[in-house]
């Protein structure tokens, strides 16, 4: 794209976000530079910023910019619950719902033997200790409902039962609001295994 | 995404680049923090290099870290033909094609009043000294073939021929390569009316 040094270097830093090819990379770079400066400006710092304070949650894992998060800090939270979750992504989606009032662990990945995530990776060790604190009472996994999301809540709640811990997954079945004519087969399989 | 301060502000950062909506930006900015900070630092440290040392070529409107950038400095080059292009990208388009050895204007975009892209905004005024200057004698006009860049290429092509400059556009015609039948009708229209 360009005979500059410094223009290069920005295409190649862009090309290491996710889902950023080098096409991308360069209409960012130009779109940056041309038409929005202040806002790479502001990228940079934010990018340093958050690198600078933001770390894990010695509770549940997440990232936050103190020693423990404000949802484990909430005295208003049901203690008893534990809802084990991916990314602190899936975490909101299910603080969006309203439906849940426990606290989180947040894994912050899955198991992928593949690319080296094994159960140090996603903490299992620090769920295992939260988990079993004497007041936690049932441990809700909530990982997706893909192949590593499954084989991930597989081995959690291997590991949790062995300890006498009462252990649930979400519930699969038939979406809110969907036609059976459309739903893929697998989920209305498990829908009826799981009907009540 | 979170209970942070900083990770939000990243993730409205990462918003601005273009393409990138909520979604990809939590995804980005959760990548960056959890698998690739020194990405994120390098990152950082990139846009700040850019934004303080890239600014635009006095000849040829590209980006460049010097007062002029490296084609337009090249003894090498044919100087009696400006290639006018939208970005740095179609410029290096053509490069990649070996089959230009003359100079480039750099439009830096297109004509596109309703964005507020007028002539000023596209250096009309400093291709027309450029084209002017004596040296010049063909100006071949290389903006993209939508709408908008055919709007820019007339624009420009009468403001030139108003001043006696020999002024061309890249052929429009059959992509190499491509059979007949699939390739569209305006495209076969077109090139049955510049046939030679």
């Amino acid at each position: 794209m360009s005979s500059t040094n410094a223009l290069d270097v920005l295409i190649q830093a862009l090309r290491r976000l996710p889902g950023v090819g080098v096409k991308s990379a360069q209409r960012m770079a130009f779109h940056l530079l041309q038409h929005d400066r202040p806002g790479a400006l502001a990228l940079s710092r934010a990018l340093e910023e958050a690198v600078g304070s933001v770390h894990h949650c010695t509770l549940c894992h997440t990232f936050t910019e103190a020693e423990v998060c404000g949802t484990c800090l909430d005295p208003e939270r049901d203690a008893t619950r534990l809802c084990v979750v991916e990314t602190p992504a899936d975490q909101s989606a299910l603080e969006r719902t309203g439906a849940f009032k426990g606290l989180y662990f947040v894994l912050m990945g899955r198991l992928s033997p593949l690319d080296g995530i094994g159960p140090k990776e996603i903490g299992l060790q620090k769920l295992m200790e939260r988990a079993t604190n004497g007041v936690v009472q049932e441990v809700i996994l909530a990982t997706n409902f893909n192949a590593e999301g499954e084989a991930t809540a597989h081995v959690i709640s291997e590991a949790l039962k062995s300890r006498g811990l009462h252990v649930t997954r979400l519930a699969r079945g038939v979406p809110v609001g969907s036609e059976l004519e459309y739903v893929d087969l697998g989920t209305i399989a498990h829908a009826l295994v799981d009907r009540r």
